[in-house]
C-alpha cells in the first residue's frame, strides 16, 4: 500500500494528458480519494464548458461533493497533477479535505503561459496596488446581509 | 447615470439578504453587468448545492459566461455585496472582467465566522508552513501534460 499515493497521482497525470489529447481543456487533472477509494475525478474544462472556474481541482471537488452529498471533504485527499493555483488552493481550504498531493510545481504552469504566479502576486498586494480596477461602494449597506445572517434561524454555517 | 454603480450594488446586497431569508445559503450576492445591462446574478449556494466553490461571485461568473457563451468576461463589471475571498478574487482574475465593486470589506465576513482572512494568511505562507497537509510527488511525471500541451494542435489557450 506504500505506493498508493504515487498510483493515484499517475492517474491524475494521465487524466491531464488525455484532457489535452481530446481537446477538452488545459493540461490539468485531479481526483479525490477517501479511504483508499476513488470518489471523483476532475479535469480542466474552462474552454469546453465556458467556465473560467472549471479548473481540475474545482471540478474534482464539485464532483466529489455531489457524489458524497456534502459540502465538506473531511476524510478525503486530493491528488492534482500540478500545484493548485490560488483559486484552487482556496477552494481546497473551503472544501476542507485532510490534505492534498501535487506533481509538478506552479512555476511549470507559469512557464507554459498559465497565470498562477501572476495571480498569486496580485493577491499579496494591497487592493490599490493591484492591476485590476476595484472600488468599494455603500459599505454600510453591505452590513445588512450579515445582520440578517446573525438573526436567521434557517442558516447552515459552512 | 452617475448613480448606476450604487444601484447595481444595492441589487447585489438585496440578493444577499434574500439568500439568507430563503435559507438558500450564506449572506452573499453578486452580479455581472455589461454595457449597463444585467448579464447574470449569483448567490452563495454552498450548502444548498453541496458545492464549497459556489460562492456568489463564482456563481455570477459561471452564469454570465454561460449566458454570453464565453470563458472571458472582458467588457463586464462585477458587483459583489462583500469583498471577494481569495478563491473568488482569483476567479475574477481568471474571468478577466474590466473590474469589480464590493460593498463591505473582508473583515466583516471574518467577524461573522467566514474564513476569508484565514485563507488569505495561509496563501501567503510557504507551503511547509501552512496548516493543510501537502506533499509533492513524482514531479518529473507532472511535466508530461505540459509537453502534450506544447505539442497539441487542438489546444485553446485561456
Amino acid at each position: 500500500m506504500a505506493d498508493a499515493p504515487h498510483t493515484w497521482m499517475r492517474k491524475a497525470i494521465d487524466l491531464a494528458i488525455e484532457n489535452v489529447r481530446s481537446g477538452h481543456g488545459g493540461p490539468f487533472g485531479a481526483l479525490v480519494v477517501k479511504d483508499g477509494e476513488l470518489i471523483a475525478t476532475g479535469v480542466n474544462s474552462v474552454t469546453s464548458r465556458n467556465d473560467p472556474t472549471a479548473h481540475a481541482e474545482v471540478m474534482a471537488i464539485r464532483n466529489a461533493c455531489r457524489r458524497l452529498a456534502t459540502f465538506q471533504l473531511s476524510g478525503c485527499e486530493i491528488y492534482t497533477s500540478c500545484e493548485p493555483c490560488p483559486m484552487c488552493l482556496s477552494a481546497i481550504y473551503w472544501a476542507r479535505p485532510d490534505g492534498f498531493y501535487f506533481a509538478c510545481g506552479r512555476e511549470v504552469a507559469a512557464a507554459h503561459g498559465f497565470e498562477d504566479a501572476f495571480i498569486d502576486k496580485e493577491l499579496g498586494r494591497h487592493p490599490d496596488e493591484r492591476t485590476i480596477f476595484c472600488r468599494q461602494l455603500v459599505a454600510e449597506d453591505g452590513l445588512r446581509p450579515f445582520e440578517e445572517w446573525k438573526r436567521s434561524q434557517r442558516k447552515i454555517p459552512y
